[in-house]
């Protein structure tokens, strides 16, 4: 009889495993490191190796999710950033090790989103979308609990929607003016450096070395005007981008994770308030609200993958 | 044994009845005037009263599908433009004059897009946008086969995605800066005569009254500098929709459609230029191409509900 389903979340350090029941409850959690050597050949045995030393038996197991780092349509892996997955037949490969067919792989950013959709911030609602916002902004969009992967497996790019229309900065993607290059966190540094020299503010923080967006964020909240313009730029790109997501898919919820979204109901009422000034009415119910799940979203929303199938 | 099918596309003047055979191609299509008088009351009896005239028996009808002009969320009629049917029991009353409970109804802007995925411009393909360039600009979204209607019935509106940041023209929905204040017809001729008083350019056109979009789409390809530059920022800000379309649902094929797209080639691949120059890598096959079920796209979308089911 099927029991569990497992939910494995595999990044560039580390793999992280969860045993889920079937009704979704996470009933352990570890991590091993991830091997990227060689392709990442190891990775799969790796953990095949980490959960059959677990004290359930295989063919309890139901299906294992994977969300992985790698851009993924209909199952095929298209190409990856930390792991050089191109192609690599990964469900065949940990079919064969764990003698069961239902495996399910689906990008990381899109299975954030479907974990926070199941279990996290999103919980009760079947759409939505979620904006990572850290490093670089990414994210992933939900209709009717399935995430949207699209053709190329640019569903959910979110960062990549360009938001300034001329003259705006170089963004990884190779092009310019897209939102992770003025809501990521170096944009916010970047934004705040550059206000500085421009010299409309003086700012508590003008002396300060390595300055950090959580420092930016703490004197926004003591009313650091520089700080204040810098965060509210940030909060409204992340408000316009959640403008377009409620007149296209037209989610219940939009999710704000990653790193800076750690800075809290001061920063996620910012976005909240750009969206509903930009909003039309019918729309303007949508709730944007801040992730709940942190590190473990992966793990359900790969979780996810096997349940709403 | 079933074996036909009607799309039905509810509008505020005519309704467009088409008869289907199960593989989807169009047998007949006829008109009827529509009532929109006591909140459209009328309007199903005389559907009925129509199709049970012609010479095929009821019980060999597979299902309804509807286009109409209101939001419909999970086949709740929220609120209709032309015709007054919010909260209205369309599947129910229709479901009862036939004696058929496969009856289906969808946002007619959104049907539209279903049938051009289905039998138009994108066939072959499961995942589109539509963009709708008419008198105002409307969308719908098509994943993996199925409308993305969105909880508010606004899936798809893609003529409300915000796209000028500041100072941008006031919309219909009481926003401003809508890409239907740059991209509709309307616009089209607003932006015609601002530019011309501006005096930034001369124009072919500048002693011509009751200038209409044909006029200053013949004189843009003509090389009138004044009419290029008009619909060389149309096309930019419809090509920005599509990147933004591009890297959120990430579709195979965009399709143009509404009167304005009867421009043709000549606007469309301006379109796609500006597509291609602010898109990322991964996405620049996504097609750009004019819609071409013109005023049928309603009846094989509608016909399209039933099949896809």
């Amino acid at each position: 009889m099927k029991k569990y389903i497992y939910g494995i979340d595999v990044g560039g350090t580390t793999v992280k495993i969860g045993l889920f029941n079937l009704t979704g409850e996470l009933l352990k959690k570890w991590e091993i490191h991830t091997k990227t050597e060689n392709k990442g050949e190891a990775i799969l045995s790796d953990i095949y190796n980490s959960i059959k030393n677990n004290d359930i038996k295989l063919n309890e197991v139901l299906g294992y999710g994977f969300a992985i780092p790698c851009q993924v349509v209909d199952g095929i892996i298209l190409n990856g950033v930390n792991i050089d997955w191109e192609g690599y037949e990964l469900k065949k490969i940990f079919s064969k090790l764990v003698n069961n067919n239902n495996i399910y792989i689906e990008n990381d950013a899109n299975v954030a989103a479907l974990g926070e959709t199941w279990r996290g911030a999103g919980s009760a609602f079947e759409n939505s979308a979620m904006i990572t916002v850290g490093t670089g902004v990414g994210g992933g969009i939900v209709v009717g609990s399935k995430v949207v992967e699209g053709v190329h497996g640019s569903g959910g790019e979110i960062g990549h929607i360009r938001v300034i229309h001329e003259n705006g900065l170089r963004c990884n993607c190779g092009n310019t003016g897209c939102l992770e290059t003025v809501s990521s966190a170096p944009a916010i540094k970047t934004a705040f450096n550059s206000l500085l020299h421009s010299g409309k503010y003086d700012s508590i923080l003008k002396d300060t070395k390595n300055i950090s967006v959580k420092m930016i964020f703490a004197a926004a909240k003591e009313g650091d005007l520089l700080c204040l313009e810098v965060i509210d730029k940030t909060a409204y790109y992340l408000g316009y981008a959640c403008q377009i997501l409620s007149v296209i898919t037209n989610p219940n919820v939009i999710i704000i994770g990653g790193g800076v979204s750690n800075a809290g109901p001061f920063f996620i009422d910012k976005i909240r308030k750009n969206f509903m000034e930009i909003s039309f009415e019918t729309v303007k119910d949508t709730l944007i609200v801040q992730a709940t799940l942190g590190n473990d979203a992966g793990i359900y929303g790969a979780a996810a993958l096997v349940i709403n199938d």
